[in-house]
């Protein structure tokens, strides 16, 4: 549904699952439109065209190279494994193409910073894979989350991420293989929790990260289940504490709780809404008990936000909106997304730093 | 509302504020009745009696042993700071009255180990003033918790009790003075969390605990704010893992979210609902995300269950007819409530050593 009259062109590297969602967004967002797909097979890519209905239209290569070259790319989606983000990546800004990339971003910051430095060099958009900031559920509870006269100061951010991974997913997945996703659970599912956290603190990084001593990992040493203390703590004594957990053994929950010093947002689906046309969270002001502590003066009031656009379309919207800036206006690349990258793995980083050293608080 | 031909007496020793509470819940249980009122002072004791409208058969004391030694009183409630409880709980137990405490119920372990043997000598019920426990939405939740079929194992267990106190209670309140409530945030509200874990596990105990290093103290050295990670490790490799956060410094959040295999639990109410004629749970069975994880194949479902008495009213009944069965019937205590304060204790006791060595894991 292309309505702009030239449309940014995507290549996708990789037929990750999620990239049969990402593919449906560029096709549902008004500024985009799939060009190129790319697999290491050929036959990989011609299948996967055609289980997802692609046009004609989208070029099919048999490996991720012819992608990056064909020259009406614009923009390339690229959900590869962790452990090939940074070859591939910079790789893609070398070649002038925009950066659309799943999280985690990389395996660790220097690997990202590489991927960044690229793609200031060569000028090209940087952005990754959280869906969920682009909701406008997302925009409104940021809208209340800042407005001193709603929730206050954050005091306390709580946020999950979990699913029952399957014995095929424990066995086989590339989220538990050493060797393609080395941050396992941590850098798959916990992304958005720290992501939530940074969020929830307009991207002031933490004092000082402690994981928890819950954590599980397989037995090649990838964590599959994690949980950390994420701590701020300012010079005239303010603090926030966050606490996030994230597992591959544990049924489905994406539960975030932010704690202000007069009200409270609590939802359980902030990564992904249980329903596309609008999604919800409840928010309580000012809560106190009545005379005997009978109950409560307030009851959580649930606020609905509705959404013309799927949240990845919308992602891909914002995406596609900023690389037409700099392919037709010669506008700069735009900084908000690739610092909130960064911090994002930093916080990661330092997570998974805490838990190599058994535990021990990593500061900032 | 004495409904019973012979309601059994109780006396409450101390004019705290929840004791107002608990006088309603008195009259408002079927089978008990106030008889007295006991303070450290006859003229506090006659304004408490003013303020809360008791009748005047209600006797009225200027001293907690009068109460004890009437012999009339059948049981009391003991309201009173947490470092008076052993002195007094003994006392009262010595002169065969039986005791609903309020929680915490001791500085340690050994101090109620003290009052638990003395109730056990004297044949006296013992139970602690945790309302929720006595809710029919607990019950309701319970039954579907161990009801395989529903929310299978518990794999992970969230619990927080947060209130932010005003300055006068952060500067005068008992609870947070080193020599009357020692314990804090954690003994006042931490000690829900823990029940709640405990309940959420059938009461088994943990393997280790280790409190999280967000916690806070004030200028005396008693905890205002903590939070800490309870594991469970069976010797199949079965896991459960627990997090709680208690505050004073953190606007009302009383969240409960029980994570198991096919399911979850989810509240925000969870020790003193909104409303006292019904409460509710979130309950989510067997989520996955539908095709191209666009959203979730179910919602989570509202469960309300209707409550004919408030909770604590509720408590009061099931410790008067427990007290009625041992009186009229000669029954033996119920070792159930007992039980469950100790396991509480020793849960809490652990999380303070945990605090006390600088988040050190403590082994059960």
């Amino acid at each position: 549904m292309a309505e702009t009259e030239s449309p940014i062109r995507l290549g996708i590297v990789g037929c990750a699952n999620i990239a049969r969602k990402v593919a449906r967004a560029i096709n549902l967002a008004p500024n985009s439109v799939l060009h190129a797909i790319g697999s290491r097979s050929i036959e990989k890519a011609k299948q996967f065209a055609t289980v997802n209905g692609f046009p004609e239209s989208v070029k099919i290569y048999g490996n991720y190279e012819q992608v990056l070259e064909d020259p009406f790319v614009d923009a390339v989606y690229m959900p590869l494994p962790t452990s090939l983000h940074v070859h591939w990546a910079v790789m893609a800004a070398k070649k002038g193409k925009h950066l659309l990339i799943e999280k985690p971003t990389a395996l660790d910051v220097g690997e990202l910073d590489r991927i960044l430095e690229t793609c200031e060099s060569n000028g090209v958009q940087f952005m990754d894979g959280s869906m969920w900031l682009h909701h406008p559920r997302t925009v409104k509870m940021k809208q209340m989350l800042f407005d001193s006269k709603l929730l206050g100061d954050v005091n306390y951010v709580y946020s999950t991420s979990t699913t029952a991974a399957s014995p095929e997913f424990m066995e086989n997945d590339i989220r538990v293989k050493p060797k393609l996703d080395a941050l396992g659970a941590l850098g798959d599912i916990g992304w958005y929790c720290l992501g939530a956290v940074l969020w929830a603190k307009n991207y002031q990084l933490p004092t000082v990260v402690t994981a928890l001593p819950d954590v599980t990992k397989n037995s090649n040493g990838v964590i599959i289940s994690c949980s950390a203390s994420i701590q701020y703590r300012q010079p005239d004594g303010t603090k926030t504490d966050a606490i996030i957990h994230c597992s591959f053994l544990c049924n489905t929950s994406m539960d975030l709780a932010i704690t202000g010093s007069r009200g409270t947002i609590n939802l359980n689906d902030f990564i992904i809404p249980y329903q596309e046309s609008s999604a919800s969270f409840e928010f309580t002001l000012g809560a106190k008990f009545v005379e005997l502590h009978i109950g409560w003066n307030v009851k959580p009031e649930k606020i609905v936000v509705a959404s013309e656009l799927p949240q990845e379309a919308l992602m891909v919207q914002e995406f596609a909106r900023l690389v037409e800036g700099i392919k037709t206006y010669g506008f700069l690349p735009d900084r908000k997304w690739p610092e909130i990258s960064r911090k994002t793995q930093l916080l990661l980083d330092a997570v998974k730093k805490s838990v190599d050293l058994g535990c021990k608080p990593v500061y900032f």
